[in-house]
């Protein structure tokens, strides 16, 4: 089918490509001029800003939006709101939090435009060779706009959800397991490296692919990565990322869910940031005081 | 190759099945003579007791051992220890602590016995199709029954991980994190259960199941559990189990390590165990008291 396409980024770029393989008709834009005319050269019909790109779209319009959350995508959808007619659809595939999701949605329905939010996971492979995507929106629009999902995902990996929002949100939560199946790894790698024994790590990650019962594929990534540095020397400790950790945080507060794990690991990932630890010289001060016990003096 | 085999409860009779099937030479025994009875019709050689399998055996022997860790490994070890010869080789099939394993092997090394340990994971499934395994023991006796791991394991399903106690190490951190994985996914799925929305817990393991970040073969039981009952209406709330995350916690004390989600994950299935949370009425007595804070009277 036809649809626009906003944001050629990593996963954008890649996306289009495989809509394109499968005789979808794609118009392209971005603000990289550059990257539009990549996917020129692909088969896409590039447009060089939104309204152009509205313009070369049949109405009913369906138009996937591929930009960061948040700020960009607040921006294009000022821009692209009077642009658009009653009964277009706007599915943002990006990671936004399902909150702005239902408050863009109730926008938009003033001016009669659709919204759809599709959480999209496994990452740059998945957009290559087929993704998983968690989509919200009404039955109607998901029917009118279901052969762009089939195409995107892998088989059997794509599922309308819910009405608008629960795509998103299954998503922040799927991001939040993911935050607390890390570090569950992280946890246990680094008790085998502190351990008496000297673990091959690339060794134990591999057998453990192979019919163990915490095999995953998050698991053959850390195999992956102990072949290519077998003590992770050339990586740092600090770890980024956090947005979706900390909206699952949120909702857990809003619904009273216990999540002392996501929780956990989402604390642990900011105190990989800070250069020293507050909280431990506190303790350190206040051992000190109570018992004598010896502070390292900077 | 011929090998005695101690232990034909669920886990023990199918891996017989499997070494029968592979046209090993498997002299079993164990406490229950109907279990004998079943294994002697898949072709095994049947033994009454310790004393008469290990007369059935060539030296130097080697016998499987695959009992409950604790007690009965020790209560096997001390009624097979006069029976083995210098040279022989046993191997401690079962989810052992490692620190009983390596005293094990001490006490055996002093009648010249070797004693390997082999982490087994994937459960009665891949008891049956093929497990993963965890080895510890030196190479020359890991050279010797390697045929053994051969056809118990899937193909790339085993690894000799280090010296005695290596194995049952890594098979507790595996467990450990197994742990944290689980409480992951239960506190994702709570999330979607007590969300505004009405998810199909079904649709959304199976769709995180195909090409998400978090797919996992745990996440396929999951979906699996969610087909057979979808909001688990037939599933108490306790959870069992313990022994090996509770070994992780030790062995993180003893090597200093910090296993926040493991240790939550273990202490979350403490709380699942007690009708009551005493630390909750300690809470709301304290806000009684200080701030005149309702306390439901029982």
């Amino acid at each position: 089918m036809q649809l626009g396409f906003i944001g050629l980024g990593k996963m954008g770029s890649v996306m289009v490509e495989r809509l394109l393989g499968d005789d979808h008709n794609v118009v392209v834009t971005d603000v990289a001029a550059d990257a539009i005319a990549a996917a020129e050269k692909m088969g896409a019909t590039g447009a060089a800003n939104l309204a152009e790109m509205v313009e070369k779209l049949e109405v009913p319009r369906v138009i996937w939006m591929m930009v960061p959350h948040g700020a960009p995508v607040d921006s294009v959808l000022a821009e692209l709101r009077p642009l658009l007619s009653k009964g277009d659809v706007v599915i943002d595939g990006g990671n936004s939090y399902y909150k702005n999701t239902l408050t863009r949605g109730e926008m938009l329905k003033e001016s009669g435009v659709h919204y759809m939010d599709v959480g999209t996971s496994g990452g740059l492979e998945g957009a290559q060779n087929g993704a998983c995507l968690m989509i919200g929106g009404s039955q109607e629009d998901f029917d009118m706009t279901e052969s762009i999902f089939q195409t995107l995902a892998m088989e059997g990996g794509y599922a309308h959800v819910g009405p608008p929002g629960a795509g998103h949100y299954v998503k922040m939560v799927h991001n939040g397991v993911e935050y607390a199946m890390v570090q569950a790894y992280g946890e246990g790698f680094e008790m085998l490296q502190n351990s008496d024994y000297d673990y091959d790590l690339h060794q134990v990650a591999d057998n453990w692919s192979h019919g163990s019962v915490v095999r995953s594929w998050v698991l053959e990534l850390a195999r992956d990565a102990f072949q290519a540095d077998p003590k992770l020397e050339k990586i740092g400790d600090e770890v980024g990322g956090g947005s979706t950790g900390e909206w699952t945080i949120q909702a857990s507060i809003d619904s009273k869910t216990q999540v002392p794990t996501i929780y956990t690991a989402l604390s642990q990932r900011y105190a990989t940031r800070r250069p020293e630890s507050f909280a431990s010289k506190v303790i350190a001060a206040l051992r000190n005081q109570w018992g004598g016990h010896e502070v390292i003096q900077k």
